[in-house]
């Protein structure tokens, strides 16, 4: 090939056919190899480049299977017929705008009282990677494999007995379906619902599903809180087929729903056709001082409770573990809209969080966090009546991980997060919960305070840099 | 409480407490007890009941937290007004129906010519539990948080180097979208396009796309293809922005789409605003006989190509992590439109993935991979030559964990899979692939012929189940 010159040692770290196929595959980019030319024999061109046939013989295949080259049998090699680029930047453009570049934040040195965590300190790894060396064993052909679409049977089955126990909760596990996350499986939930449908929300409450169902061309209601929970009346004059609820903590207040308005709320369901409630039970394994609440889908009596558990509270929020209970109605129409879908959790933790509940790793673990959590829960209430003495008031309901408190304060909600960035506390305040409405009461601000995710030591210093934040 | 009767020893299992509170809680949910009655104070009641002070101060507690009564300070505990339920089915009904049941189906002594699979034998566990306790121990503060929406940025990182070695990926991590899965991640790029957008698909295909883009109210457009691939000429005239290929290894036939289908179908792509590729590289990974195909988004000097990968094929399909990489101009639209998405991977698989790639161990045991299926592929297709003779046409492209095959017969695809169940048999045709046409070649039939999940020992009783079935 007299217009390719080539030398062995010119390009390290590449193979001798690497080097041919490029030079090859260059020239007939640029031109330079016409359109049906002829190829030397590999032969000729080993002898001419002093490399071995072999090597030639790689770098033509190489080209032939990209569909750079084609052969005619006992002719040879030519050049195909390549389209030329539109355009032929030398440049390829690819600088990412300044925009889009990520800061990576330095959290270093930072105290949390964030509600979206959870304590890792406790959890007991070794006995989860004990559970998960067994799921390896027992169950690797499925490892191999796509998932049912709502995930292992014998998983259901164990979260089915599970939630039976501790929430009442009452179902075959053929209605759970799995997914890696509530926000996950609630979008498959409403994603087979006509565009439009009314969908009734607790104000304040979940900004993400809110946001969420928006996308989705939801017709989106907030619905005010009363002292019992969700207004059923503007409910009723909403015309909501879908009502979200956090009746065992609600999200953000804290409120637990009566026994009345959860009675309510259910006589609402059954008086129209296909009118459903949502009951997200995202943090009900925790309850201080009394037993847990039992769950509404418990009281349901004509399966129009749709319930939806999670992991990411009691465990952590990286498994990537959820549930939902679909009444036997919902159900066959999830079969047949997603039968395509193919499960999004991570089935190694799946069989794993099977082993860990059955041997009772999990009912322990929870015990011992809602003692944890409840020790912390209380020694940061203390510790902030210390300091902001009758400036604070805290709805003190004791349930989950997080509570309301209202600080007296001229503040804004803007100055309080810039000032909070400053004294490197991370906390969150219910103005991003406040859906639709602005939510201010004058000379006050209400923070959600969560307590999962800050130590015992650093109480007292955290309650410090709120007073900065907020004073 | 002269009405209620109470025996400590009666109901066994539950403490004291719980069985005062049940009995008081009954008494109120059947009106026994009236609205605004008063409660008997809790020292008669505990000497009425021969029970500590205790037991019932905590039934209170919990009937109080539950909204069943309600307290008036120095004065005592009264029933709450408490709305009668609509319906009072003494029995709910929960009885599953039986359409709904599902049949665990026993897959002892079935044999596998899956696409869907991957080979777990060879798979390090050892080596990925190691980096799965690291993950453990440098990670830990990190998964106790909810994540980067797109992932960890030094996951994002670690695959940015990977693809930019293994495939000619030119991007920035910033770019990287890491989700469980590619289903999720299409689902999440094109759930911010508008309603009726086209977009164009491969015919034949892969159907999950089709179904869930159909689902999703865009005007889906399968495109035949010809012996380089999608046809250019119907892509321009169906007026698509969006067209899925799968350029490395065409799925199903296997087709490798040559360079000058490459540079037209990246040429259609810039002549007007807002066309985009998605190249779904789903298992370039294994490549046969000669290199790795450089992948399409390496071509693309336009940023028009979102490139999908995915660690279901060189891995496993249960660890569920895949990625895509986004242009600039779709990043900035897809971080507006989900600022509020949870990332839906494991988080404790990322961080140990990111290892496993970063000490090589993710390219070692690619490699390992690729000289194992290589090995099974050819034994696999010795075999079906040995069996079927002149009888059978493969399409023997050296690339991917699957392979199409014509065979000669009369028999109709739903025989041959009603066959295959009777041989135990694990096989799919090209008919779930063919989107919208029905693909039937007079007197024989296409298999999709997976070599993922069979044993070297067992091909050959495969190759004689897929005699009998066609046979």
């Amino acid at each position: 090939m007299r217009f390719m010159t080539f030398d062995k040692n010119n390009e390290q770290g590449k193979y001798i056919y690497q080097q041919i196929y490029k030079g090859i595959k260059e020239r007939i980019l640029t031109g330079k190899l016409q359109s049906d030319e002829k190829l030397p024999s590999k032969r000729k061109l080993a002898d001419q480049f002093k490399v071995s046939v072999n090597s030639v013989t790689n770098a033509y295949e190489q080209l032939l299977a990209e569909g750079y080259i084609y052969s005619m049998e006992r002719k040879g090699y030519y050049v195909e017929n390549i389209t030329q680029f539109i355009t032929q930047d030398e440049q390829r453009i690819n600088n990412l705008p300044n925009d889009l570049k990520e800061e990576v934040i330095d959290k270093e040195g930072w105290l949390s009282l964030s509600h979206m965590t959870s304590d890792i300190s406790l959890f007991p790894f070794k006995q989860w990677l004990k559970y998960q060396e067994k799921a390896i064993k027992n169950h690797a052909s499925k490892l191999t494999e796509i998932e049912h679409p709502q995930g292992p049977y014998i998983v259901r089955q164990t979260i089915s007995r599970l939630i039976a126990l501790s929430r009442g909760i009452i179902c075959e596990p053929e209605q759970i379906v799995i997914g890696a996350g509530t926000q996950s499986l609630i979008r498959n939930l409403m994603g087979m619902q006509e565009d439009g449908t009314i969908v009734a929300l607790e104000n304040p409450g979940y900004s993400r599903f809110h946001t969420m169902l928006e996308k989705m061309d939801f017709d989106v209601r907030p619905i005010p809180l009363d002292e019992d929970g969700i207004n059923i009346t503007r409910i009723e004059s909403s015309g909501a087929r879908f009502v979200f609820v956090t009746p065992s903590h609600q999200f953000p207040t804290g409120k637990i729903m009566p026994i009345s308005r959860r009675i309510e709320l259910l006589n609402w369901s059954v008086k129209l056709e296909n009118r459903y409630i949502i009951e997200d039970d995202y943090d009900s394994e925790f309850k201080y001082e009394t037993d847990n609440i039992p769950s509404l889908q418990s009281l349901d009596r004509n399966q129009r409770v749709i319930y939806t558990g999670t992991f990411s509270k009691t465990m952590l929020p990286g498994l990537r573990i959820s549930y939902m209970v679909l009444p036997p109605k919902i159900l066959r129409d999830y079969q047949n809209y997603y039968a395509d879908l193919i499960q999004d959790s991570n089935s190694l933790g799946l069989y794993t969080l099977h082993y860990f509940i059955e041997n009772g790793d999990y009912s322990r673990y929870v015990k011992k966090m809602n003692h944890h959590y409840e020790m912390k829960r209380k020694l940061l209430i203390k510790h902030l009546h210390l300091k902001f003495g009758d400036t604070l008031d805290i709805k003190d309901i004791p349930a989950g991980l997080h509570f309301l408190a209202r600080f007296q304060t001229t503040r804004s909600y803007k100055q309080i997060d810039e000032r909070a960035t400053q004294e490197r506390l991370e906390i969150y305040s219910i103005k991003r919960f406040s859906l639709e409405t602005s939510y201010k009461v004058e000379n006050s601000i209400d923070l959600i305070i969560g307590f999962a995710n800050i130590d015992k030591e650093n109480i007292s210093e955290a309650v410090d840099r709120l007073y900065e934040v907020i004073g």
